[in-house]
């Protein structure tokens, strides 16, 4: 028996998400009937991130347990010939027994982008946000300082969460133009329910000039989800990277 | 009696090319159907560019003649109301009666997208050719070179074609590497059918070292489409401008 580490990049629009559910084919699904047809054992994945119906990832990552002779980073190259064209392994390795993809010390990095154009491009419109309205970058990253450090982020974070701790860690929050396209890119040791979908979206506000960068402490202090803006649409979002510090890769 | 000139932007993956055809919706089709709709008359455009299926446009254009009172420039606005979101008019306004988008002096430019990398990107695989080996774009600059400047190219042109004169101009081809992503960029004063594609099909042989950059040369001068390399895929072109130095834009 091993435990075998994926990670897994997909393309979140025809998916209801990462989590199995019973309204519509999930990316969890997908990989666990793959895996099940490939091994020839029934595999259960435990997912590190539950990516919404609709967000994207680049390095979702989730474990499962086999007893297959197929090496671990073999498995990816096997896996990838059967997935759909939109699912895709980066990687594949074994890892020891006793990894949790979610109960463990972990640096989660995600993208968010931003279309800012007076058109929308209609090859980017399942992978960004149209906003007409010109956006004030500065003012966006003067409000973005406030969000780094550890806080408690309750009112950045969906009232339907069953969380009882919303203190996290935001270790870096990146805004930066190229052209048309906003890229938001933010890491932390965790992230609440819509989290940074809820911070793009405040921070979309203080972009548009709604309300002064220094308005994002008093949303902080507030502690109530009515008080930050609202949440940014899924296609803008990318999870782009899963980092374990305590997790040695010895192919690296 | 006027007529108007729209600049179009789609992505062409759910369409079967610009062209009407009797074995799939088109996106002439659909403008047709939605301006003879908007407008209560019976509208064809004539379009400039008739891209293949699966190839995106950024700035394709069109024209139609139509005895409407909406000032030309507001027709985009209307027009953009009632079509799919994978159709975009990012521009509209009245041109000369005798303007036609083809049998005029112009400058298109096209951009062709390389996903060179270890692993193929979801969010990209329907906007990038994915190739695994690493390509050399010093050696795709130099041969790119002997492309530019007139010449004729019978060899880079689909034999499906009955044009009889092959001789174009390029004026540019610039290509450059971000991360993984190469942007191959080729402007000129016409192209022959798939003449792009069989462009950057040649410069990933010549990226790959299957032959040197010298080769294109020798390519130009057989005047045969056997000698140059394959046509390369679809989903990797957009059409990104076309302009017409000779029609003035009062609008501009």
């Amino acid at each position: 028996m091993k435990r075998v580490m994926l990670e897994i990049a997909y393309d979140g629009t025809n998916y209801c998400g990462w989590q199995i559910q019973p309204n519509g084919i999930t990316v969890e699904e997908i990989i666990n009937k793959t895996l099940t047809e490939l091994l020839k054992e029934p595999i259960f994945v435990i997912g590190a991130s539950r990516t919404d119906s609709g967000v994207h990832a680049l390095g979702n990552v989730a474990v499962f347990d086999t007893n297959t002779k197929i090496p671990g980073e073999k498995i990816s190259f096997a896996l990838n010939q059967r997935l759909p064209k939109d699912i895709v392994i980066q990687k594949s390795r074994e890892v020891p027994l006793d990894f949790h993809p979610r109960y463990c010390n972990s640096r989660k990095t995600y993208e968010y982008r931003i279309l800012n154009s007076r058109f929308p491009i209609p090859t980017e419109r399942l992978y960004s946000y149209f906003i007409y309205y010109p956006l004030d970058t500065d003012a966006m990253k003067k409000a973005a300082e406030y969000l780094v450090g550890e806080h408690d982020f309750k009112s950045f974070c969906s009232n339907r969460t069953q969380v009882v701790d919303t203190i996290r860690r935001v270790y870096d929050i990146n805004i930066e133009r190229n052209k048309d396209m906003i890229d938001i890119t933010i890491s932390g040791n965790g992230f609440l329910y819509n989290m940074v979908r809820i911070i793009v979206g405040t921070l979309v506000k203080v972009g548009l000039g709604v309300y002064p960068p220094e308005h994002v402490h008093e949303i902080l202090e507030k502690k109530d989800r009515m008080a930050a803006g609202p949440k940014a649409p899924a296609q803008g979002l990318m999870l782009k990277c899963i980092e374990y510090p305590d997790l040695v890769d010895e192919n690296k």
